[in-house]
């Protein structure tokens, strides 16, 4: 990878090892998105979600966009937490305006449908998605590759959908918990593969999105989020020792994170919902911190905007510290309020 | 109210006095719904769901059908949150399998469209219900009154209905926060008359729910939840001073629950995702603790039910406890489950 950054280079690969910089590094979790009007064109392009994902060309155009307009200090490929289980098999879905649909994985026999192994037409793309963005792009800014934690893409292909508790997939784990080990099993295997085959086409960090980690309780936090998080950064680290990991379990509580602190992840995510002094306090001695802007003070803008900018800033100071929104950016988010908070992050405290 | 229990009959009011109980009272969230079969019975001959509310014999009936089948500690008056903005002349319809719809509150001329004191066409109903059930129900049984939080019924207020993360009234919130202070204090003072009066027809307790509590940030919690809860318990208590006051902040950090010690509140209620553990240690001196129970244990049955009641029972033996789900019984929930839940927490542990 003779085009990867160095970690001198990058502000982003930096604090992700444990040094604080001031202005903090910024990135933005779905910076590209349909609040961006050249998103929007390549996205009316390519038809449909899916074919953007599996369009390396396009998804690196995309990827690139947000970089080429605000600099930000990391990008990350344009891609989707469901190619794991579509590349299973699974029948999946973008119905405009009405999220992800799948065919349900509700039994045994569900689950024995799964195929063996991931299938390259719909991972091959990611990678050379990556590769071309890696070339692509500025040499300090840095590269992250992702999944969705094993628990998150379960509550999906439990229940088909999003719902708005995931009920579906706690009630199976809750019902039958040996056959809910199998399928986190079977994600915990196909992540690994997923993530280290990024890393190898050029990503120089790696994200796992825990979306729906915060309607579990916490013995089912330890086993179906915290059990298999550990295992998959074993897995990656096995073949890439030096990759920095990102979680982010969303609304989970502090005492909660915490239990991430021998799993071996370089940061952690934080939703607009965390006590910052409390996490200041008890994680940041072990972790990188990322977040934790409210998405919606970039619709809102004003002095709201510009005053939890400087708190967040205030409140991190002097520890490794991401800049970055607690979810992402809505697609409603005005451009100019973008360009704001970016001066924001940016110009001296 | 002469046929008012004495805190020496009921073992409900003894615990929330501050006094632990073993076995601990009982009562569960929505226990006067769908999942019983009288309920239904009785819902399908009124009709819609706000006759049922609004028409006090068919309200205390089902408000009484739990107490008679399971009899629990505790029976609450079955109505609604949206009852105070109904009463403030908002339009409310609850159409089949898709949640209340309301005229949505978004700007000045909406807050001026409201009424200037509740409709006694939406509230007293609501207080002959609590007294006929109060004459009706066993002497050691307590009734308890509810509202919803401000901060809750103003997200359904704004957005008009119920949402994934009540995003418009979290941003009107932040655009406009003075003009947000005066819907949340309109619900403050109608509030407080909602519940006073619903003392004075019998009512023994109170419960507050502030369901969507978890979706703030830490300052905006403070201020939409916190300061009105406090100013409710001030002004139910000039009247009423002896009257408990349960709070339920759903889905918010065990940091957040420490922000209610000193609003006046003799309880909180618990979610099922909290650590329990960590609320004994930092709450159990300041409130009895209510919950937490995953009602999709109540679904499934068998030993996970056996043993998450045991697990709650042992992590709060001691302390004043009330044993509730962490959140309100699902329709699909069998009631030979609900049977063997009350055995459960009635037998010795």
């Amino acid at each position: 990878m003779a085009s990867a950054p160095s970690s001198r280079a990058s502000r982003f690969l930096t604090v992700l090892g444990g040094t604080p910089l001031d202005p903090p590094p910024l990135w933005m979790m779905r910076q590209a998105g349909r609040y961006l009007p050249e998103y929007r064109q390549v996205r009316s392009e390519a038809g449909d979600f899916l074919t953007l994902c599996y369009t390396p060309h396009l998804a690196a155009e995309v990827t690139l966009q947000p970089i080429r307009r605000f600099g930000f200090d990391a990008a990350i490929i344009f891609s989707d937490i469901l190619v794991i289980p579509h590349a299973l098999g699974v029948g999946l879905t973008f119905a405009a305006g009405e999220g992800p649909r799948l065919d349900p994985v509700t039994d045994a026999s569900g689950l024995a449908r799964l195929s063996a192994r991931l299938d390259p037409a719909c991972t091959e793309p990611v990678y050379a998605a990556i590769a071309e963005t890696r070339a692509a792009l500025p040499v300090e800014t840095a590269l992250i590759g992702f999944c969705g934690a094993p628990w998150t893409v379960a509550t999906y292909m439990v229940a088909g959908q999003g719902t708005s508790d995931q009920a579906p997939a706690r009630l199976l784990a809750r019902r039958d918990p040996a056959l809910f080990q199998n399928l986190i099993d079977r994600l915990v295997e196909t992540s690994i593969a997923h993530l280290s085959a990024q890393v190898a086409a050029g990503a120089d960090a790696l994200q796992i999105f825990d979306t729906w980690a915060g309607v579990l309780d916490p013995a089912s936090f330890a086993r179906w989020c915290v059990a298999p998080l550990r295992r998959i950064v074993e897995g990656v680290k096995a073949a890439h020792p030096d990759v920095p990991v990102i979680a982010f379990p969303k609304g989970v509580h502090p005492q909660a994170l915490a239990l991430l602190k021998d799993v071996g992840v370089s940061a952690i995510g934080l939703d607009w919902t965390m006590d910052r002094p409390t996490i200041r306090a008890e994680l940041a001695p072990h972790f990188a911190l990322q977040g934790n802007l409210d998405p919606l003070l970039l619709i809102a803008g004003g002095d709201a905007l510009e005053q939890e900018v400087r708190r967040i800033r205030t409140d991190f100071a002097g520890v490794p510290h991401i800049f970055n929104l607690g979810h992402g950016i809505r697609p409603e988010t005005p451009v100019a309020h973008v360009e704001t908070f970016v001066e924001l992050v940016r110009k001296p405290l």
